[in-house]
């Protein structure tokens, strides 16, 4: 299924769509957006599904609502569905799409820089229940998706920084010449475009790579994990303290704590560690833990939905390109690691 | 992913599940049965959710219940669920399964004739959403099947009839000393449980067969719906009318309309149509339509979900075991055969 997943990298999106939507044997288009996204589809197509945003809304309440409308719109498995948005609506808008009549063909076309090198690709789907973030879900890969920066001119830095830190770990994981070349990257001259875009090719392709490898997510994905053992930590502790922090930002600090844990255990060249260092502190700002956090980060990555019999794996790195997944790290190198981190953030 | 769907068949059925459950490598296993299929399960399992039984509770209250029981259980993607039940709990658990958490491994067994050539092999889940029946779904195998006769000896005879109308389907697709031996069936004798298992073996695989050729039902899965384009009208008939008939007895009368149908468009051999005629005279009684219902069915064959522009479609036999799919038949023809059915059926 997923080798059969369509990349498009374009900065003309309504051609694209409008190809994809004029060629294809289906019945009839719906547009599932949010209430945001919604207004850059103009003027409105005939069948458009709006639905709130924002994670809290990724819900079984706003997945009945997507069913619902397909049903009184006459969609059968043989529409297609197009998902306008960032990471909320393609994995809601997708599941609903996977699901209503046992699933009909849908394509993504993400609005953020998260969205177009993280949730939009891959084929994870999904929704939250009971408080528990992608709680219910399915492995179902849009059959193409149209990836474009054209919709990055009005994100927040905030968001353009949160998605990078993604496109960072691709780098990472991928290509020291890339890696470099995205450390010289600077938030506050005006987006070029072409450049832009060709950096999401090579960090779409990854990801893609990589999945392809292990579409359901049995081992070699794991790959993906970089960062995120610590970052997951970073990020939930925050969020119960009330004050929740963008998930890419705790991603960078993941990213620099395990580049430091790369470097303790697998001699991940220090040079390295500090141009990511240097790079997170002056981007990333505003960490807000102090070594009183550490036994409850610490507890928080042992009861990680990925962590087996309460040990802490991440995947770490012997150089940028060449990852080891299912890694033990003590509490002790943790701790080393997260005093490393703050020497590095300055704080 | 369906052809690693391992089936066994065993009047061993005990034995079956717990190799399967001592093997692999799953951390817990849960079973979802309905409230009459738990008693079979006896000591009761530490980690059962029980289900209520029929079709009308095949609902997303039922999902969320199964959901939040393996919320609070603790089960994870690496446990194992094991579906034991008739099509109603092999289909809902097998969702519940195949979307908690994105999904775990799962195994059918199911307890009626039904279930077992029929929703437990192939990878359709799902349930009914908004009266409309398995609306929401997903193609998700179970990795095994395990298909015993075992608990068929307290099924009501009009629950064997109506499971064996697939496996006469099944034969008219596929094998005509099969067939013969099929309309040579009594059901008034008790069961042989070694030569039922062998039916049972060589029904599934037909079905399987056809499955594999086409897991997304594209196009030749359409052959299993054989009987069932005029079936599905008589049964949603009925229903409308407050008078419910069983799934297969609908199927039956279905099997001999498109049986005359294949004759008088495709030369199936008369001889064919009268023996089967014979069978399902002599055991679906009390056909409850006249001349006068003809309109109102023609009208539901051309909303089924599975019809094109209003045309209707069947699978048609040139002769047993040499099925074709997609043969538009005309309201003429249908009114021919609908007569031809009720002189076989002496009404």
């Amino acid at each position: 299924m997923l080798m059969g997943q369509n990349l498009i990298f374009t900065n003309d999106v309504l051609a694209a769509i409008k190809r994809l939507a004029n060629g294809g044997d289906h019945n009839m288009t719906v547009w599932i957006a949010d209430v945001n996204t919604a207004r850059l589809v103009n003027p409105a197509p005939p069948r458009l599904i709006t639905i709130p945003d924002g994670d809290e809304n990724k819900t079984l309440e706003t997945v009945k609502h997507v069913w619902d409308e397909m049903e009184r719109m006459g969609v059968t498995r043989r529409s297609l569905a197009i998902n306008l948005g960032g990471g909320m609506v393609t994995d809601l808008g997708g599941w609903a799409a996977a699901t209503f009549k046992r699933g009909m063909r849908f394509i993504n076309v993400p609005t953020t820089l998260l969205g177009a090198v993280d949730a939009a690709v891959g084929g994870k789907t999904g929704f939250n229940y009971n408080g528990l973030k992608n709680e219910i879900g399915a492995f179902a890969p849009a059959s193409d998706v149209i990836i474009s920066t054209r919709f990055f001119g009005t994100l927040p830095l905030q968001e353009m920084k949160s998605g990078f830190a993604e496109v960072l770990k691709h780098a990472m994981l991928s290509d020291r010449d890339e890696f470099l070349r995205l450390l010289n990257h600077d938030f506050h001259t005006p987006i070029n475009h072409d450049n832009l875009l060709e950096r999401l090719r090579r960090s779409v392709q990854v990801k893609v790579d990589i999945v392809a490898s292990d579409p359901n997510e049995q081992g070699n994905r794991k790959a993906l994990n970089l960062g995120h053992t610590v970052g997951h930590a970073f990020e939930s502790l925050a969020m119960k303290r009330g004050k929740p922090v963008p998930h890419g930002y705790a991603v960078a600090w993941g990213l620099v704590t395990e580049a430091v844990l790369s470097h303790l255990l697998l001699k991940f060249p220090s040079e390295d560690v500090h141009l990511l260092g240097s790079f997170v502190r002056d981007n990333y700002r505003d960490f807000p833990f102090t070594c009183d956090d550490y036994d409850e980060l610490l507890d928080l990555m042992r009861h990680d939905k990925k962590s087996r019999n309460g040990e802490i794996t991440c995947t770490l790195l012997t150089s940028v390109g060449d990852y080891h997944i299912d890694q033990t790290v003590t509490p002790d190198d943790l701790t080393a690691a997260l005093d490393i981190l703050r020497d590095h953030l300055g704080q």
